[in-house]
């Protein structure tokens, strides 16, 4: 099978790996450049859209900010999975809203503000405090605003309205703020038979808006329950097929949806170590129309990104079911340049070996892993 | 890391999906065309040997029946591990029973035959039943005679008479016939520095001479530890670097070597899955000079060639912890085009797992499976 994959970053690559073995060949298309590139070599292989499109057998994303005119021709072309309204709806925080409201599933309640009047509405609708984020491309902590103090609204919606002056497909979502006690997610896979697999709950700690560390471990069953419940909703409602991650945050045992992204998630990388079927492989196996892989957890295993670091000390490899993953990528601030997935045969035994990864990677560039640590 | 592979085949290609990971890129060098290929991609790389030596960090090889002038030219690039001499010892029968004899590990008895006095010798000395095998190139059978009554003496030794005739480079390897209970194998890596890591003790079923199934599980300490003392002496003796595979036979508990293959071998594919560090990535960690990788046992896993076939049914996908790996080759009768992987909690769920896997592949092109079955 050949699969044309929107966006040429780490989960293009990732699915390449996860696809040679299965004889499916991955291209990638870089929506910035028109280029298709082979996405572990980086290798040029084409040009333009329409001709990618033809050669492939399916084709799927590994993003959802993509503009919607390309969004329109990959539907075009039948062969588009999870396809333009499920990518839609985790590009656009408008259409995500409207779609956990028609699939009934529980989320902070919410106001599009396209102008100064809808920006009072919600603050006398929702009250304070309040979060506000961009509909569109805003993740990672970009495009947000937050409004606690009744004293700050002028100059935050003066902030607000610079923004949406400066670009009219824009509009900013208002959102209740939550006060959770953490935030999980849910990566799982729907096939084409309407097949539902789910991993386990992840426990994910942000630092400064970015993910951190993704916490695999054997969960409660009854909140493993709701999120699967809410998962096998949102899928359905998008006739989804792939691999689909949803945030929640968790308010003392109920789970509400913060977001979804209609891809393989970086709060799923675990599942490389964890379980007997990455979610690369899954997703793969879902849009080609191949059974599911199995999804439960093997062993308790955890995360740490690489942020802004093109490398680590090679004295980590010495810790047992550790694996390191380099994307590949030059180095810049910030960026997301690899991950480490460590396991171990007991909560308490993946506590030790974190404790050692932290005593040997620096402190400055991997912050708060100590604070983690601690919460295991 | 850069690391150049001589030999463009499936064990290539699976260092270039265990290297991507690390940050090691493979090119490989295709020994017939002279060319550099993607071992992944297959695409074109440039051509000539010099070059690519020059390019590399790192040389090493996935195969060894390699012309010696390459592996002298490698060797003199100084980046060549496990270097040629470790890679002649596995290409010509005549260097392999000289080193395990250097190295003091048991192994049959023998006799290197040039000429019909050497041929007799073998025969007076050694005794009936005996094997012979070609000194270079002889593997999955061919190039193989035997000689089981005096009898055959004439046409046996007529046989090998034109073999030799045929090709002045050749020998003959005459060997006691050893009457053993099972085949086993251990693969293992061997640091830079000198540190050994093996996997353990994997028992393997041949089927017309070519490698069916390998199986890990939980094995005899005391045959582990034999098995770990010949590969410590026989990689000591090399000065290697890098994965080194031993064939044993089993003779009523007491191990005898049959040969040794100094690279990543196909009775360690079960280590994809069953081990937290797979062979291919331990044999680059090892080149690179990083440290070698966790080898424990995780579960008991086995491994099952695809011989000559292109498919196999979609649905052995439903069944938990299968793995199935595809080497991207034309189809061709008898060749290795990949293999599946099947991992269990205990030997007794393998078993039962293994039972349902054989029940899905055509009995046709997966013979003898059952016998396999009922050894577990």
């Amino acid at each position: 099978m050949k699969v044309l994959v929107l966006g040429a970053g780490q989960l293009a690559r990732m699915m390449a790996l996860a696809g040679a073995p299965l004889s499916i060949t991955i291209s990638a298309y870089d929506v910035n450049t028109d280029t298709l590139v082979h996405p572990l070599t980086q290798q040029q292989l084409g040009s333009g859209l329409a001709q990618a499109l033809e050669a492939a057998d399916v084709v799927t994303a590994e993003f959802e900010h993509i503009p919607l005119a390309i969004l329109e021709q990959c539907q075009a072309s039948g062969k588009f999975l999870p396809g333009a309204s499920a990518i839609r709806a985790g590009g656009d925080r408008r259409v995500e809203k409207a779609l956990l409201a028609s699939a009934g599933v529980a989320n902070a309640a919410y106001q599009v503000i396209n102008n100064q009047a809808d920006f009072e509405k919600a603050v006398s609708r929702l009250g304070l405090p309040l979060i506000f984020k961009s509909a569109l491309a805003g993740y990672d902590g970009k495009g947000q605003w937050r409004l606690k103090e009744a004293a700050q609204t002028a100059s935050v919606w003066q902030q607000m309205a610079d923004f949406l002056a400066a670009d009219s497909s824009q509009a900013i979502v208002a959102e209740q703020f939550i006060g959770f006690q953490r935030e999980v997610s849910l990566v799982g896979a729907r096939s084409r038979t309407g097949e539902v697999k789910v991993y386990p709950l992840t426990e994910n700690h942000h630092v400064n808006g970015v993910l951190s560390v993704s916490l695999a471990r054997p969960v409660d069953h009854a909140l493993q329950h709701q999120a699967e419940q809410m998962f096998a909703a949102v899928a359905e409602q998008l006739d989804y097929v792939g691999v689909l991650a949803i945030e929640f945050f968790d308010v003392a045992g109920q789970l509400l949806v913060n977001e979804i992204a209609p891809r393989v998630h970086n709060s799923g990388h675990w599942t490389q170590q964890g379980a007997d079927c990455c979610q690369f492989a899954n997703h793969l196996r879902a849009v080609c129309g191949l059974p599911l892989g199995s999804t439960a957890l093997v062993r308790p295993t955890l995360m740490v990104n690489i942020l802004g670091e093109d490398e680590v000390p090679n004295a980590i490899l010495n810790i047992p079911a550790l694996g390191l993953h380099w994307y590949g990528k030059t180095k810049r601030a910030g960026r997301k340049m690899g991950h480490i997935n460590l396991s171990a045969n007991s909560t308490a035994e993946l506590k030790a070996q974190f404790a050692k990864l932290i005593d040997q990677l620096p402190a400055s560039a991997f912050p708060e892993l100590e604070q983690m640590l601690h919460q295991l």
